[in-house]
C-alpha cells in the first residue's frame, strides 16, 4: 500500500509498504477514507518529536472503514465505517478511568507517532472498542474528520479547561486552525465576547467569518492594552493560548482577569515565564492539556446537530499521491492561506 | 493607644495614636483582644510591599470587641467578641457577589496595609458586617486568631485549589505556618498521603506531628526523587507551593503527576520558570488566590467541633507592649522555632 513516511529531520517520503495486520486481539485494521495534515505531523518533520523514530508512517487523524478486526473487537466489524480518534485508549487503565486517554498506559497519542499512522491506504488500530467511533449514516464524512484531533483539541484544551460560560469574556491568541476550532467549540457556550489575537489580518478576517466578535492583531505590540479596553480593565475570563511560543503565552498574563484562566492548547517547545510576582493574588489557573477526546461523543451530535460546522476548517483537497503537496500547502500556511488539508485515500 | 507603626524598610516603633474612628457608615470600632503577626509583615517591613506606606499601623489578623458602629452596621453591635477576617469585602460588588472578596473594589487585604491595622489598642473595620464573624460562646479565642488569615490561606489557596480529595497523594513544600495551616485542612479530605518538603528537620518534626504522612528535607536535592519512589513514579495529585521562591515552585513542576494541580499559595517576589515544554502535554493545572475568607464560617464550625485544633500554630505569647520583641521573636523562626505568635492588647 502507499503512505506518508518520515525518514529524519526533514526527511518525507511516500512509500510502498505492507498492509498492516492484527497484533493484539482489540486491534482493528481500517481501509482509510480520508485523513488529513496536523500541525504537529510539521514538528514531526523538523525532528522535534523524540518518540516518532524514522520510518514511521504519519497521520493521527481520519475517517476510513473497518477491513477486519482481532478476536477481542466487540463493537465493529468489517464494512463499518469509523472515525478514528487520534489518541488510543484502553478503557481500563486508572487514567482512562478517570476520563485522561491521553494519558492511556497502553495508548495515549501513539498513531503516526510510535506506531504507524493513517496518512496511508490502511491503519491498524489499537484498542479498537475504545478508540473508533461509528460513523452515523448520512454524515458527511469530511466533516468529521475534523473530529480525530483538532477539533476536540480545541474544545477540550480551551474551551472545557478555560471554564468558557455564558456571558464571559474570552480571549484566543492565535487565529490558527486550533484557534478557529476553539472559536467554534466557544460559541456553544454563548460568552458575552470572543476576542480573537492574531498576528496576520488575513487570519484575523477568518476569524470574524468563524464568529469572532472582535479582532486585534498583535503585531503593533498593543493587544493587551486593546483587550483592557474593551473589558474595562479587567482582562478576559478566559485566555485561550493557541500558538505554543513564549511571546503569546506572556500575553495571556497579561490579558487574563482577576479570577480567570489561561487554557494553555500550544505545543510548548520551550520553557516559558510565568509572572508569579503579578500572578500570585490574582486567582488565576493555568491548565494544560493534551487533548483526551472525551467530547467526541458530544461533538459528533453537535455536528449532526449542525451547532458546529467543522468542514468550514477545511481549505484544500489532495489524493494521497499527492500528499507531498499537501504537506507543502500545508507547511507555506501564511501563502496558501490553508487551515486543515483533506486527503483522500 | 498604643500601635506597632512601620516607619519605611527596616524601621519599626510602637508609637502613642489616637483612637481610630467611625469614618464610614459601614465602620466598626474594634477593641483588639489579640493579635498575631503574619510573614507578610516581615515583607512589609523590607520595603517590599508598595501598597503599604511608612506609618502605617501593621496587623490584619484578630480577635476583639466591637466598641462602636456605624449607622449602616446591622448585625454587630457595642460588646460583641468578634473575630476580623483579613479581607475586608462590602459583599456588593462584582467580585464579592462571586466570592472573590480578595478582589473587592473598596476592600481586599487593606487592612495593616493600604489602612491602619489590628497591632493596636483599637482597629477601624471598614465593611464591618461582612467582615467580621461573631464569636461563638465559650470558644477559645486564641484559636480563632489563626482563622484571620493562616487557617483559611491553607486551606483555600491550598486545598481547595489543589481539589484534595479521599485517597488523593498531597505533597506540601514548606513546612512554615502557613504549609502547616495547609497540612491541618488537607487532613479534612482524608487524602490517601501527606507529603511535606522543607530545608529544616525541626519543622519537619513538626510537620510529622501535625499529620505528615512522611517528610522529606529537601536540602539533599533528591526531593523529586524521594517523591516519585513513594508514588510508583506518578507524582502527586496536589502539589502545594508554601514557600513562595523559585525553587520551591520549580521543585512543585516535578512532582505533580499528569492530571494534577499545582496550588500556589507562596507570595512571589520574582518571575519564574514555567517548564511548559514538558507540562503542556501533562493535563495539569496551576493555581494562583489571595485568601478570600469564603471558608471562614465554615472553619470556623470545623474548629468548635474539634476536626482542627489551630491552636498547635501558636508557639509564642506577648504582651502588646513587647511586640518588638515578638517580632524578633517571630522573624528569626529558624532559631526561636516560631510558628504563630498571641500579642494580647
Amino acid at each position: 500500500m502507499k503512505a506518508f513516511v518520515y525518514g529524519g529531520p526533514g526527511r518525507m517520503a511516500v512509500e510502498d509498504r505492507p498492509k498492516p495486520e492484527i497484533r493484539a486481539p482489540g486491534d482493528a485494521i481500517v481501509k482509510m477514507v480520508k485523513t488529513t495534515i496536523c500541525g504537529t505531523d510539521l514538528h514531526i518533520l523538523k525532528g522535534d518529536v523524540a518518540t516518532c523514530a524514522p520510518g514511521r508512517v504519519l497521520g493521527h487523524e481520519g475517517v476510513g472503514v473497518v477491513d477486519s478486526v482481532g478476536a477481542g473487537v466487540t463493537s465493529f466489524r468489517a464494512g463499518d465505517r469509523v472515525l478514528i480518534s487520534c489518541i488510543s485508549s484502553c478503557g481500563r487503565c486508572d487514567y482512562c478511568r478517570r476520563g485522561m486517554f491521553s494519558h492511556c498506559t497502553t495508548g495515549g497519542w501513539i498513531l503516526g507517532n510510535e506506531i504507524d499512522g493513517t496518512q496511508a491506504e490502511y491503519v491498524r488500530t489499537p484498542h479498537a472498542d475504545t478508540s473508533l467511533y461509528p460513523i452515523p449514516a448520512g454524515a458527511d464524512e469530511e466533516a468529521l474528520v475534523m473530529l480525530s484531533d483538532v477539533l476536540p483539541t480545541g474544545f477540550e484544551c480551551g474551551v472545557l479547561n478555560g471554564k468558557v460560560a455564558p456571558g464571559s469574556m474570552v480571549a484566543i491568541v492565535g487565529s490558527g486552525p486550533i484557534g478557529l476550532a476553539a472559536l467554534l467549540g466557544a460559541q456553544l457556550y454563548s460568552p458575552a465576547e470572543i476576542i480573537v489575537i492574531d498576528q496576520d489580518d488575513s487570519r484575523l478576517e477568518v476569524a470574524r467569518q468563524f464568529g469572532a466578535t472582535h479582532t486585534i492583531n498583535s503585531a503593533h505590540g498593543t493587544a493587551a492594552e486593546s483587550v483592557m479596553a474593551l473589558t474595562a480593565g479587567r482582562g478576559v475570563d478566559t485566555a485561550i493560548e493557541a500558538v505554543g511560543v513564549p511571546a503569546t503565552f506572556a500575553l495571556c498574563q497579561d490579558l487574563v482577569a482577576p479570577g480567570g484562566i489561561i487554557a494553555n492548547i500550544g505545543v510548548h517547545g520551550q520553557k516559558v515565564e510565568l509572572h508569579l510576582e503579578r500572578l500570585w493574588s490574582r486567582n488565576v489557573a493555568i491548565t494544560t492539556r493534551l487533548v483526551d477526546t472525551v467530547s467526541t461523543p458530544m461533538l459528533l451530535k453537535t455536528v449532526q446537530a449542525k451547532r458546529i460546522d467543522p468542514k468550514r476548517l477545511i481549505t484544500h483537497r489532495f489524493e494521497l499521491a499527492r500528499i507531498l503537496e499537501a504537506y507543502d500547502t500545508f507547511g507555506r500556511a501564511a501563502t496558501t492561506k490553508a487551515l486543515k488539508v483533506i486527503i483522500t485515500a
